[in-house]
């Protein structure tokens, strides 16, 4: 039986960035958020409070979702006894940083692809069945710069994206006559993500930050409004994949400029002409 | 000396369709909306009637895109004597059926090119130094399948298309570092526009329509509210390209299924199974 | 000690399609290939056979890719007892036909990956350290359609393939500038492979392939000429990425023309004018 | 009346780099090449006598391709008196540097469009009947990478090469099943072109070439072979698409690594991690 009448936003890596604040963005508009994350109950149960003091409902749970089983009992368990699943976020991340080849054994390839593709895979074999039988649904899948060009050192990290973003389009191949929503975000930035970027830099973190100059880093709480936007999306204009950015970052798809010639050719890109 | 102590939406496309609802849905803001379109005088003015019964601000005005100065002159007269742009959407087509070569003259090519790219490109030329000049502006481009593949008969289009969303990339890597965010929207589904698919399709617009099913088309209403959130974005987080198609549209990536042969191969696509 | 002062050529998936078509047009040229394949002992003897009748030179074992050491032990006893390994050509497919989610087990999306991407992630970690220790190599890596989409029914496909491509982006990056030449070859039509295509068909093979008509099915001794060409490329005008189908197959960005209404739409694709 | 029985290949833009070395590659194949380009007499000349003293067989002309019928002219007279045009390459650059938006004026961006879009779908319009009409053809564009994205000061640039590869994928879709290949080829490296990036360098050439190291510049001869291999795949597998750089050049869609902070983060991309 479940708990509440309230529609329940699942988050699959709910972390004190992109997670945390999809969860008290949705809990603020009269969704239930279910948290989920691999470890610091602390932390997790920070960010319950926090929804709870903002008049939100939510609750939290440690999960391995590298483990088979986790994922597909939370969210049988969430659909039993919390409450319809009318949104999923994933949101585990699969960066490691950068490492040569020879510094990426076979095991750190195949986490990287059971966390950034695998995993996804599972959520929706577990929450989709019931999403069909409802006639809606929304799967949001947070993605990175990764999924769409491979760079040196991220051979697991790429490849575990790339995955990750092409399931999202076999998913919605399937599903979007069915009545659910598959977005694929490409995160083409730095967030401002304490547990993830900011336990990775350390020390670091706000040099790094105030290094990339005034909103020079993105928000997560700017980030969620337009999860939720595309969670509002009546169905007869879906997105399916957008791109975000700080307005000083270089696109992916730029070069950093570095000024060497300035100067271009006919036959192709030649100095900062490309 | 300005009319209006509001900030500017302007609309260079302002029909029935994408147009006059993102013109209406910022005018319900706070916006004053300038709405041009090329013809159509009592068209125009019933945009223009309709945002006011609504409480909003709006002057319309008739304008020959492809002509030499004619933006230039709009852009001129609006921060002039109307108020400062702070948002353009360029929402011209290009689209005039499916032509073979044969059946696609210079003119009929070049002419698509200067609805499709170049009047985009003197938009930006005319209204960007004032938005450089106060630190920010929008520029919302509508654009369409064709500018991310080319399809049988499109020749003009495609290759107008592809010219803006690449220029689209250009004026963003120029420009969003001095603040002006660029946003090219892929509308890869049919809109229920009456001034555009509605005339070309005559009589057959309402049946063409019951056949996409129940919203198998995309409610021009529902695009500007994914246009007006674009505007709010905040600019630590911009999202520079998303797609949009009603939920039983095939993507452009993916195939009608046919179902000819339901099997696959391992070397490679095989029938359906691309 | 090696058995030969030939270059060697090592293909991971040599069946009778485009894996023996390659071997057999190294061959020709001087390379000793050394073919690999899951099962079907006499076939690998006919290509051994047929290759060594043509005057070349060739090698062949059954080896399951998928299992952990195999690719690794075959690298080294090449490099060992062989010659050196200077092109390697990974050609397993991963294709099993469309399979709606349901029906597409857990386990099968883990083969799909182990084939698709892993087993390429092995062979480079392989082979690579050898290679850079000559300062040349070739890695041509047959891809399909699904690396760059993902259809309906291609969970399991579409996921490994865009993996195996973003590898090969990753792989390039690395190991370009140490002398590595890496070629993803999306081979975007079917292929008369009877090992592959043939079997999955079965009876309906040749029907299927005169249903496509002249010159409609790819020979894979033409694609053998292009893998050839891209090992040929001298160093300062490297091919990461091609395409290939027949001439009368719908590329995949395309749709199939359907007919419906010939006409277009201004705001975006109307039917047929995508 | 043809002067001679030999299939003729037709370079429009035949300076000393990529036109003249295919024009030689061809020729040196038994084709007639007719050489085309905007300026120097002198040394159109020089490439006619190469070809010639090689024991090949061309002719040149001076041809200004941004004007309304010279093209068509010149496909008419080859066609008329020379011979069948069995293959034609479309070589023209619209690389004017880099520019800023204020720094490009309107004739220059129309310019762009004229020489680096409008000329190919000219020459399109001129030779394909012909070719048609014989079942067979071939036509090879050589493209750059701001053909695939809009890089800073690239505004006429990226415009009109965008445009240039959809139409490339437009008239595939219409001319494919009619006999003609139509192959895009992205040069994305600097090419040892003294007419046309030797010209924009001037005296910083050599200097320019020494930079970028060994085989660190394409040589257009290299091209060649590939343009060559294009021309003679069969039709069962045309390759329309495909890149080329040198070995040590960075794809453009990979940064060039700038070392700051050697990391990566979980959400996103973040300091050397995209």
């Amino acid at each position: 039986m479940a708990t509440s009448d309230k529609p329940v936003l699942l988050v699959i890596g709910a972390g004190a960035g992109i997670g945390g604040h999809v969860a008290a963005r949705f809990a603020r508009e009269g969704y239930h958020a279910v948290l989920a994350r691999r470890s610091d109950e602390e932390g997790l149960q920070r960010l319950v409070a926090e929804i709870e003091e903002a008049g939100g409902s939510a609750t939290g749970t440690l999960l391995n979702a590298s483990e088979d089983g986790t994922i597909e009992e939370l969210v049988e368990h969430t659909e039993h006894d919390v409450g319809p699943i009318h949104c999923a976020l994933y949101n585990l991340g699969a960066q490691i940083g950068n490492r040569a080849l020879h510094d990426t054994p076979h095991r750190t390839f195949e986490l990287g692809w059971r966390l950034g593709c695998f995993g996804l895979f599972r959520l929706a074999h577990a929450a989709f069945p019931a999403m069909v039988g409802r006639g809606h649904g929304t799967l949001l899948v947070t993605s990175a710069t990764a999924a769409v060009r491979g760079n040196e050192g991220q051979h697991s990290h790429a490849a575990a994206m790339a995955g990750r973003r092409m399931l999202c389009q076999t998913l919605n191949a399937e599903f979007a006559p069915q009545g659910i929503h598959v977005a694929h975000v490409v995160v083409d930035g730095s967030v401002d993500a304490p547990d993830t970027l900011g336990k990775l830099l350390g020390d670091r973190f706000e040099a790094y930050k105030a290094s990339k100059g005034e909103d020079g880093v993105i928000d997560p709480a700017a980030l969620a409004e337009t999860y939720w936007h595309l969670a509002q999306q009546p169905r007869n204009a879906w997105t399916h994949e957008l791109d975000l950015r700080p307005w000083t970052d270089t696109p992916w798809w730029n070069d950093i400029p570095i000024g060497a010639i300035d100067t271009g050719t006919s036959d192709s890109r030649g100095p900062r002409s490309k």
